[in-house]
């Protein structure tokens, strides 16, 4: 079959994880996300946790992130950066796949055969997932959807030279919160499908 | 059959009123382009060539536009603003059609059935398609771009509280210059055609 690299950029609570989920399967091919920190893990030596909480999102403010440099400007994070760049292009090099989040749009710029996706939707929406799908307990989940909002596009734009979520950046950008995740995951495998 | 209302905007040079065209033509419903200018002409009074060249875009700068305002600050292209508001909406009540660029997501905010296109492509790409499908002679097509970009945007930014091009505003965003022409109509035909 026919099929491309699908990255998968997502707003926290728009669905976009599952979307990539759904159209991997309905194109049978792998999905990495979980599976992507897992690699990234042992890539850098770095333990999982950390991986996790720093692949997509700069934690703290600007000066903790600065506060963990060394005498050269170098930092863990950028060890992690350096990884996760490592992992993608390999995993992309390895045939078809959905890589889900962690700049791979930009990461796998030049690489033919990609089709970049961006999932959003509106913050009433994304709030009632992360209520009734994630579970979160939080008394303000907008407030927790503008926290997240802003670590991930402070850690895009501090790696890549783009903004996070500009239409410009992506083959395609879905509004999960109007289409629904099913129609999302059907567009994407079929453009997945279409020849170049 | 069960169709929506879709509103195109459209980078300059995108293909976007060609994709609309295309779009409406396998939907069978009408599309309205050069049609909402002779409208917004007879509604408003104003010649055709008037409202073609202010329905969408700030003509000149700032000052040229403000200048053009009487002692309460109501200039011609207000009218012209109103104008289009009620011709647009009255469209949208008569049915399902296609309706391209003029602030139409906006105007019909609230409105059901609405599905929200914006059709971008590379600099690139837009000017070898405004050079060989538009026959613009121009010694810099980058420069006309840039020129019609910023005219589109301070006009939609000036009657709508939004940004434009911003990716929230939309329910699909597609870039016609990778995924092609009748790729993008096929995908918004799809849509159009989905139950609520």
């Amino acid at each position: 079959m026919n099929s491309k690299i699908i990255t998968i950029s997502r707003e926290f609570g728009s669905g976009g994880r599952t979307i990539g989920r759904m159209a991997a399967e309905k194109l049978g091919i792998p999905c990495y996300d979980q599976e992507l920190i897992e690699k990234i893990a042992a890539e850098s030596g770095l333990i999982k946790s950390y991986v996790e909480e720093n692949s997509e999102n700069v934690s703290g403010g600007w000066l903790s992130f600065t506060a963990g440099r060394d005498f050269y400007g170098h930092s863990l994070q950028d060890d992690l950066y350096r990884a996760q760049t490592k992992v993608i292009r390999e995993l992309a090099e390895a045939g078809p796949c959905v890589l889900i989040g962690r700049c791979a749009d930009y990461i796998l710029d030049g690489y033919e055969n990609v089709l970049k996706v961006f999932i959003h939707a509106s913050m009433e929406k994304r709030a009632e997932r992360i209520v009734t799908q994630y579970g979160e307990r939080t008394e303000d989940p907008m407030q927790r959807l503008r926290e997240k909002d802003k670590k991930r596009k402070a850690y895009y734009q501090l790696y890549t030279d783009r903004k996070w979520g500009d239409v410009g950046n992506y083959h395609l950008a879905l509004d999960s919160g109007v289409l629904g995740l099913e129609t999302c995951a059907d567009i994407i495998a079929q453009l997945a499908k279409l020849p170049e």
